[in-house]
């Protein structure tokens, strides 16, 4: 079967998406159940209809664009991502695999393929954590692990529930109904772009995921003594801010400690109060995250980061309150879809580089329920989060011709 | 001479001032030129008029009250504070060296006492840094370390101009006239709150000072690379955070490697960005206030600062840029001022202790132009610039009988 994928389609695609945004140019912003979210969700409900894909929407806004296979009763195989954006993000991050997904559907109709198991794009709702505080949100709902009462907790910085929101935004469906029925699917692939350097320092265009490294948080906050920074001798000082400067670099050398390039370990918010130059610091609030492929050595991470955490309170005389935000397992992706993406590179004539996924993805959590596995494009400069993250779009073409070519296999496996 | 000091008079005073605030009691929150300043300048500027002390403010505020002396043409003995409070401080901090000189001049009044030298009590404006980023703002003009031109340049946060803020407050005098005759003072003696933990636990009433700290002020600003918390490996990472980190442990080292309890270092600023727990940080900036009584020894610590920055920013491949915010020069109190506080202590049978003062006040400043020295009175628990600072009517009632007798001893040397 030969495959065009039309390049100056998914351009149009991606440049649309890139104008619902709350941010200036090139940067974009596009929260969750925001306007800017709501016009990009229409605009996909377009192409969708347009491909002749026959659209499901859950009550959180996943949204489902089915071609139905001849034997529709089989699992599904799947292919999607997210359009959400942080705030001053890019315009690939997400997107490309969801208009990656809707191209490879729209490639292989033009190409005359015929689906045995049906093929399917999701849009998931809300990968970024932005609004609610905690990614991967429809993804997490639709593998039973948030469930509806969980969802109904939720709230954003300013009080309004996830309920109002959705609501507001027209997704009335009753939140019981999104998780998946089991088996529903028999394959999901995420198409992505890297967000990190290797595709383009080893000059490959094609990375196949064979896992995906999960981050815990923790949150450590430390509570000492303020007072005047002149009147107060250095040894009588119950200073938070050098208690967290210490724990900032146990979190660092307990990641190298591992001895593997797999671990890493983030400070990546850290506070102080009261914060006068003149006044010796009370409190120090500081978020980690610990991120490993293996969950054995992350969790042995997160005990150093620990006894660490008591040992240095316990010295300097501070107390602390440690609290893990999350803590989801890493996923091992699935042997034969794996091979499967593998062998399309190889008969296509693509390099290909096997790789982890250092960053967490709506993947993390389909892997649960059906045999996963994601592919790469190269990230520029391995920058992404930012306005200038940039995938071209013969890259990103390539990454659709294997990404369909995939889908169609998987298709009739 | 007996003197009566009321204590009934000065708990009123205290009283009357917290009340001029914008903090909920028992903060007290009073910036200068603010509302809650002016009209406490109102209040005090009362007091003054019925003690019979003739007024004079100049252009900043600084309010002179004085009972002129039998020789009106010798240089004059003065006594003041300050009245401005930090955000969320307390009554104590200042206002006890303002109405405590008013009181001691008005007990020598009751006592029949003839002045030889004239008695003064200063109201300075602005010792706290808060309004325009520069402590001692007009102790420092009064003796001419501030020019007029550098008091037309300060702006406070919000770009408002000192100018526009002491004219709105009716202080219209040309800026040219606040800079002090040569000569104009043959002493000063402030009173002040310890704000510091030594004299409580001595048990002691009194603490004469015989030198005062001075701060330097550093700011250093790293910039390393942000990143994904998941993507970027480890030793691929410039990291902002972690070199500030070690930053203020190096500070704290600094301190601790004089050898001398004399020498503190406090890291109070402790900012970074982006600051989100899956972001590398990718700028932290550090302000950092280091004090000693001996200049040399407080330079040597700065030194050491600077190298430490150097290093842990070489070997961590961050850039920084450093700048000094201040270094005023410690001051010696004259050594005949300390006697004649010394010797109105054992005459009048108050314990005291000989100590230095690691908070900087306006006689930092005024040591500059005449023989200056301090007396503390305890502080509860060491505690100053929180609602919750105290010193009771007693401690400030005895506080207020060495400064009067001091006064008088040195209105006729």
């Amino acid at each position: 079967m030969e495959l065009i994928i039309d390049a100056q389609a998914l351009g149009a695609d991606l440049e649309a998406l890139a104008a619902y945004s709350d941010d200036e140019p090139p940067g974009v912003t596009r929260l969750v159940y925001g306007p800017a979210d709501l016009r990009a969700r229409a605009y996909l409900r377009q192409q969708c209809d347009e491909a002749g894909l026959v659209v499901r929407e859950d009550g959180l806004g996943n949204l489902f664009a089915r071609w139905p296979g001849s034997e529709p009763d089989l699992p599904a195989v799947a292919s999607g991502s997210h359009i959400d954006a942080l705030p001053h993000a890019g315009r690939f991050d997400g997107t490309v695999g969801v208009v990656g997904a809707l191209e490879a559907l729209r490639a292989l109709r033009r190409a005359g393929f015929q689906p045995r198991r049906s093929l399917e794009m999701i849009l998931f709702t809300s990968e970024e954590p932005t609004r609610f505080g905690l990614g991967c949100l429809g993804s997490r709902a639709m593998i039973g692990a948030l469930t509806p009462d969980q969802l109904r907790q939720l709230r954003d910085g300013q009080g309004r529930s996830l309920d109002e929101w959705r609501t507001s935004a027209d997704f009335t469906a009753p939140l019981e109904a999104v998780a998946l029925a089991p088996g529903a699917y028999g394959a999901f692939v995420e198409l992505h772009i890297e967000q990190g350097p290797l595709l383009e320092v080893e000059g490959l265009p094609i990375g196949v995921v064979r896992a995906i490294a999960a981050p815990a948080a923790l949150r450590v906050v430390i509570r000492g003594q303020s007072g005047h920074a002149g009147s107060v001798l250095m040894l009588e000082r119950r200073d938070a801010l050098l208690a967290g400067a210490e724990l900032a670099l146990a979190v660092e050398a307990a990641a190298l400690g591992t001895g593997s390039r797999d671990t890493v370990a983030t400070t990546g918010i850290f506070t102080i109060g009261p914060g006068a130059v003149n006044a010796i610091p009370n409190v120090a609030t500081l978020e980690i995250d610990v991120r490993d492929i293996d969950l054995e050595r992350r969790d042995q991470v997160l005990q150093a980061i620990k006894a660490s955490t008591e040992a240095i309170c316990a010295r300097r005389h501070v107390t602390y309150d440690l609290i893990e935000l999350n803590a989801d397992p890493p996923a091992t992706c699935d042997p034969a879809v794996v091979e499967t993406i593998i062998k399309v590179c190889d008969r296509i004539g693509l390099p290909r580089l096997i790789m982890i996924s250092r960053a967490y993805h709506d993947s993390l959590f389909m892997a649960r329920i059906c045999p996963t596995a994601m592919i790469f494009i190269p990230s520029r400069g391995g920058i992404s989060h930012r306005a200038d993250e940039y995938s071209d779009l013969d890259q990103i073409g390539q990454g659709v011709a294997v990404l369909a070519h995939s889908l169609a296999a998987l298709s009739h496996a």
